[in-house]
C-alpha cells in the first residue's frame, strides 16, 4: 500500500535530498511513498521538475507571484495555493499519513502545529518549531496521537539510542558537535574572523545560516533547547560534547551506565531515511567509512570561552518563555549583518547577550507572541548596527 | 514480587560480580531477586558465605569431598547436591525464572541445554555452551520459549544495539578487540613471548584463560563463533576491529547505514546488571568516564599476522560440527603448557593449527561426540607437547 506524504520545504536542502531518498526506496521496490504535496517558497524552477517528478496533487508557493510563474509549467490538474493558508492546507491534508516539514525559519511553526492532530507522522527538520515554539509544539503533541521524528542528525541518533531504553531511564543525553572551523582558532582572532572562514565547515555541507551558526556554537545551544523539549529532560542533563570528525552523531547514557550512541556518515540522507521508514530499517548503497579507517573519534569539552554565544542562547532556553524566539530572530539577523560584512563574528554573541538581556519577558507566550519577539529582536539587531553598539566589520 | 533465579559458577569472577549487583540493586529497592540456588566446583569457603548471605534454598558443588566440607559451615535446610547432576537440578529449579550459566568450561555446556524450556530466561555467560554446542543450544531454543541473553560485553552489546532494529535488518556485527598485551610488540618477538607478558592484561581483568586468549585473539575468534550462534549470522557478517581501550563494547551496522553502539567502562557489572533487569535500566552508580576525558577512541584493523590463532580459531567456526569443540579444548590444553613453560606462546597457534587439520570430523556431533572430540583434542596436544611437535618454552 501507498504510503502518502506532504513534503514543505521541498527545494531546500533537506528537502530536495528527501526527495532523493523517497525516490531511491521507491525504485528498490523497498516503499511505496507517494508524494501527495510539495511545497515551497520563491524557487519555482525547482519546485516545477519536483512536480513534473513526483506528481503531487497540490502545491505550495509563497505568494501570488510565484503561482503565476509556475502555473505554465505543470500539469493543469494540479492545485497550486500559496503563502501561509498553503503551508497549512499541506499539513493538514486528509489523506497524508506523514508530514516532513522541511522549512527554514520561523514560518515553519504554524505549520507544524496544523500537522499534529492530522498526521499519523511528523517528520521535523525545521528547527524554530521546536526552539521558538517548544512548549506549544508539545502540549499539543501530548494531546494527539502524532508521532514526531526529529530529522537532525543529532536528534535522530538520540531517538534511535532510545529504543533501547525507556525515557525515565535516561541519565544524560551527549550531543557531539564538531567545534565548527574555529575549533583551533587561537582565541582572540575568532571575533575578527571573516565570512569565508565561518562559512567553511569541515564536515556537514548545509545551508549558510547553519554553518554560520556552526562556527559560533549557536547551532547546538539551539538543539540543546530542541533535545529539551523532544525528549522532556531539563537542561542539566543534555551535554554537549566537541567530536571533530562528526561521525558519533549523538549519545544517550543510560542510568545503568550504558551509553547509546549512533554512528556513521556525515550524510543526512541516513536520518532522513530512518525517519522515513521508522521502524524499519531499508537497504541503501550511500557510502560507508569503516572504523579502521576513521581511524580516531575524538572527543573534548566545548570550551566556554570559544564559544560565547552558545552559552547565551542555552540561557535563553533555560529562561524559557519568549526568550529563545527572540534570540532565535536575532541571530538571524545578526548573521546577515555579519555576511554583509556590517559585523564582526565576535558580534554575534555580543548581540545576544544584549537581546537576551534587554526583551521584554512572557512566561506563556501564544503564536503571535512569538511572532512579535521575533520582530523586535530583528529590530534591536538593525538598531544596535545602526547605531554601532555592535563591533563593526 | 520476588523474581528468584539460580546461579551456576558463582565463586568466579563473573559469579561474585552477578551477586555484587544483585545485592546493590536489591538493597537500592530498585528490584527484589531471591537466590533459589547456588553452584560452584571446590570454592567451598566463598560459597559457605554466599550461602550465608543469600541463603538459596539448594546448592551444588563438586562431589562428595566437597559436600563434606562445606555441610557443617552452613544451615541444614540447605539441600547440597553435587557433580553433573546437582548442576543441572539448578538449572532446572522449576522455580527458578531465571537462570544465570557462569560456569567455566565444557562443563557448562549441559546445564546450558537443561535451562532451556525450563527457565524463562538464561543469562550466559559460559562460552563453551555457544561455542562448542551452538547447534545443539539454538536448536532447542527454537523449539522453546526461553529468552537467551549473553553476558559477555560484546554480544551483550550487541544485544542492546539490536533494541533498535531487525535481525534481517542487519549489515555487519563490528565486534570490538582490545588487541591485548601484544598490539605494538615487534611481530617477531610474540611467538616468543613469556606468560606474564601475556597475562597483562591492559583493560580488562579476568582469569588466566581468557586474558591469554585475549593476547592470543582466540579469544575474539570464539566470540565471533559465539555472535555467529547468537545472532544467526554468516561468518562474513561478523567482523572484529581493533580497539584499545575497549571503551565502544562493539556495534551492529544496520543495512540503513548507521551504526549503533554501546559503550562505557569495561566494568562487567554494566552487562551483567542489564542481563538481570533487561528491559528495564536500573540506576547504579558504578564509575562513569566521560567521553571528553578519554579523550579518543581509536580503531585499527585486525592484523593477520599478528593473531595467527585467531584466524584458526575462525576457521573452525565455518567448519563447524565438532570443530570448534576440538579447538576449543586444545586451546585450554596449550594454555596449560603454556604457562606451565612447556611451551612458547607461538606454540599456541601452531598446536591449534594441527589440531584443526588432523582432527576426524563430525558434521552434526551430539553431545557425546563434543565430549569426545575435547578430549581427543586435549590428548594430542599433550602428545604434541612431548614429542616436541610444537615448539619449547
Amino acid at each position: 500500500m501507498a504510503k502518502n506524504l506532504a513534503l514543505l520545504g521541498s527545494t531546500g536542502s533537506i528537502g530536495t535530498q528527501t526527495l532523493e531518498v523517497i525516490q531511491s526506496l521507491n525504485n528498490s521496490g523497498q516503499e511505496n511513498f507517494n508524494v501527495l504535496g510539495l511545497g515551497c517558497g520563491t524557487n519555482v524552477g525547482l519546485l516545477a521538475e519536483q512536480v513534473r517528478e513526483f506528481r503531487p496533487d497540490i502545491i505550495s508557493v509563497k505568494s501570488e507571484k510565484e503561482r503565476e510563474e509556475i502555473s505554465g509549467g505543470i500539469p493543469e490538474n494540479v492545485e497550486i495555493t500559496t503563502g501561509r493558508e498553503g503551508l497549512n492546507r499541506l499539513a493538514q491534508l486528509p489523506e497524508a499519513g506523514t508530514v516532513i516539514n522541511a522549512l527554514v525559519g520561523f514560518v515553519g511553526l504554524e505549520p507544524t502545529l496544523q500537522a499534529i492532530g492530522e498526521a499519523d507522522r511528523l517528520l521535523l527538520a525545521n528547527k524554530e518549531s521546536l526552539v521558538v515554539g517548544g512548549s506549544l509544539v508539545t502540549d499539543r503533541l501530548s494531546e494527539q496521537e502524532t508521532t514526531l521524528i526529529p530529522i537532525d542528525s543529532e536528534h535522530n541518533a538520540i531517538f534511535q539510542a532510545l529504543e533501547t531504553g525507556k525515557q525515565e531511564e535516561i541519565e544524560t543525553l551527549i550531543i557531539t558537535a564538531s567545534g565548527g572551523p574555529f575549533l583551533s582558532t587561537p582565541l582572540k582572532e575568532i571575533p575578527e574572523a571573516t565570512p569565508e572562514e565561518a562559512l567553511d565547515h569541515p564536515n556537514w555541507d548545509m545551508g549558510s545560516r547553519i554553518t554560520c551558526d556552526s562556527a559560533s556554537m549557536v547551532n547546538k545551544g539551539l538543539e540543546v533547547i530542541e533535545a529539551h523539549w523532544l525528549f522532556d529532560l531539563p537542561y542539566d542533563q543534555i551535554k554537549p560534547v566537541v567530536h571533530p570528525q562528526s561521525f558519533v552523531h549523538s549519545l544517550v547514557q543510560f542510568r545503568d551506565g550504558s551509553m547509546i550512541g549512533e554512528l556513521g556518515e556525515p550524510d543526512m540522507k541516513v536520518p532522513i531515511q530512518y525517519s522515513l521508514t521508522y521502524p524499519d530499517r531499508r537497504a541503501n548503497n550511500y557510502e560507508r567509512t569503516g572504523l579502521a579507517e576513521i581511524a580516531s573519534l575524538d572527543f573534548k569539552e566545548l570550551e566556554r570561552e570559544r564559544y560565547p554565544a552558545y552559552q547565551v542562547v542555552v540561557q535563553a532556553g533555560k529562561t524559557g518563555g519568549n526568550s529563545p524566539a527572540a534570540i532565535n530572530g536575532a541571530d538571524e539577523a545578526l548573521i546577515e549583518e555579519f555576511l554583509t560584512g556590517e559585523i564582526k563574528f565576535g558580534g554575534i554573541a555580543e548581540g545576544l547577550e544584549i537581546v537576551l538581556r534587554e526583551m521584554d519577558r512572557i512566561e506563556n507566550p501564544t503564536l503571535s507572541d512569538l511572532k512579535s519577539s521575533d520582530s523586535w529582536a530583528r529590530k534591536k539587531v538593525n538598531e544596535l548596527v545602526k547605531t554601532e553598539v555592535i563591533g563593526e566589520g
